[in-house]
């Protein structure tokens, strides 16, 4: 009898934040599992911590070095392919053993999430189900009151890594436009946004829904610095009933 | 001192995937409004029925006969604002009494939610926050089990009341894509993704995350049947390493 393989969504960093089902099989996990970076620190590791059991066995996925910074070393691809397959390894001698494992997710599992390289390598010979969780998005939107899409609105999601003229084509065809991953691609997001004449619309937010969150107008940023998981919102529904 | 007004996502239709702030909020509304049809039924309001206290006041907003299915009758544009408007100044009686009013909305209330009707004509002037929702989109790839998005794939969220041409180019210019409201748009999505060769990766979802969903892939349905809040997903990530 082998054991059953679940991707957790913990959503954007408030612990409120999590449904009851992610809690409840938290609260049944024999196994919690998670990516973190080398330090060891794990932002669905604390947005979770309240949930788990004292005696849950943990497992965390340490990503090698560098690489969770910088995807142009040499050899990168073989490196994570590697480094993922090691993961599902580890997650899958749990699973052989009859144990639940639950791999902890940012956000939503299967939305840009890192519990989706275990998925793919265990769900075809494994019992595996996925439990949802809120966005960083939907969480920043929220928080602010902003309104983003209704009726005909299409929404397009960018990663801010996209080329520059590819950010700027996308962001003049949708009414609104959610770029993730901003951090070392802001000044590439704002100017794409200024040549388009969407930068006066364009909401700047770093630690979405935690406490020490910071909200400001894109224009009004001046300086360049923002983390990694930082965002940017273009709100849609222009013609209002 | 008046009271605050509260929009809350029920997520898409399992109670268990409310979050803890969801359910802490209703169980201390004074009043929960919801929109219904002219049966008044309403998901969001069975979804969350459990989380009420049993002394809540409901205040059901009932769409005017025949708006909700149909958006081309004559005079509609005026019917619906008047319809919010009302609507407004029946969440506004509460809020100057000093109630706290919880508006329910399926999903996430600001991601095509009509609680984005009352937020935006009251939020000026009253205490409001938002409380997100899991979005019935992420209800269904996480209940599938489907990889959406990762890394730097783009994803546009699409409303099947498009016109067939738009749909097509859409359709074709993104690695992954939802396709909301599809109902009496369904023949016409079906057209779009057989002229962009994408029939073949979509999924068609109804009733998702409840009971009785259904789901199966968008070339095997062979009749013309769909409810409004069916979904078609076009998942992403093509390049897994």
């Amino acid at each position: 009898m082998t054991g059953q393989l679940i991707g957790v969504g913990t959503g954007p960093g408030d612990p409120e934040l999590l449904t009851f089902k992610a809690a409840r099989a938290l609260a049944a996990a024999d196994v919690v599992a998670y990516f973190a970076g080398q330090e060891n620190s794990s932002k669905a590791r604390a947005t979770a911590a309240v949930y788990l059991k004292p005696d849950t066995v943990e497992l965390p996925l340490l990503y090698p070095a560098r690489t969770d910074v910088n995807k142009s070393i040499p050899g990168y691809d073989e490196i994570i392919t590697g480094f993922f397959d090691a993961c599902a390894r580890a997650v899958e001698a749990h699973l052989s053993a009859g144990r639940t494992v639950v791999v902890l997710s940012e956000g939503d599992p299967l939305f840009y999430g890192s519990y989706m390289h275990i998925h793919v390598r265990l769900a075809p010979r494994y019992r595996a189900k996925v439990i949802p969780g809120i966005t960083a998005m939907s969480g920043c939107w929220s928080e602010l009151g902003l309104p983003l899409v209704q009726g005909n609105d299409v929404l397009t999601v960018l990663p801010g890594t996209l080329p520059e003229k590819e950010l700027r084509r996308r962001l003049g065809d949708s009414e609104a436009c959610v770029i993730m991953k901003v951090g070392r691609n802001l000044g590439k997001v704002r100017e794409a946004l200024q040549q388009v004449g969407r930068l006066d619309e364009a909401i700047y937010i770093e630690r979405g829904t935690m406490e020490n969150m910071a909200a400001v107008r894109l224009c009004e940023k001046l300086d360049g610095d923002a983390p990694y998981f930082s965002l940017v919102l273009v709100p849609g529904w222009k013609g209002r009933p």
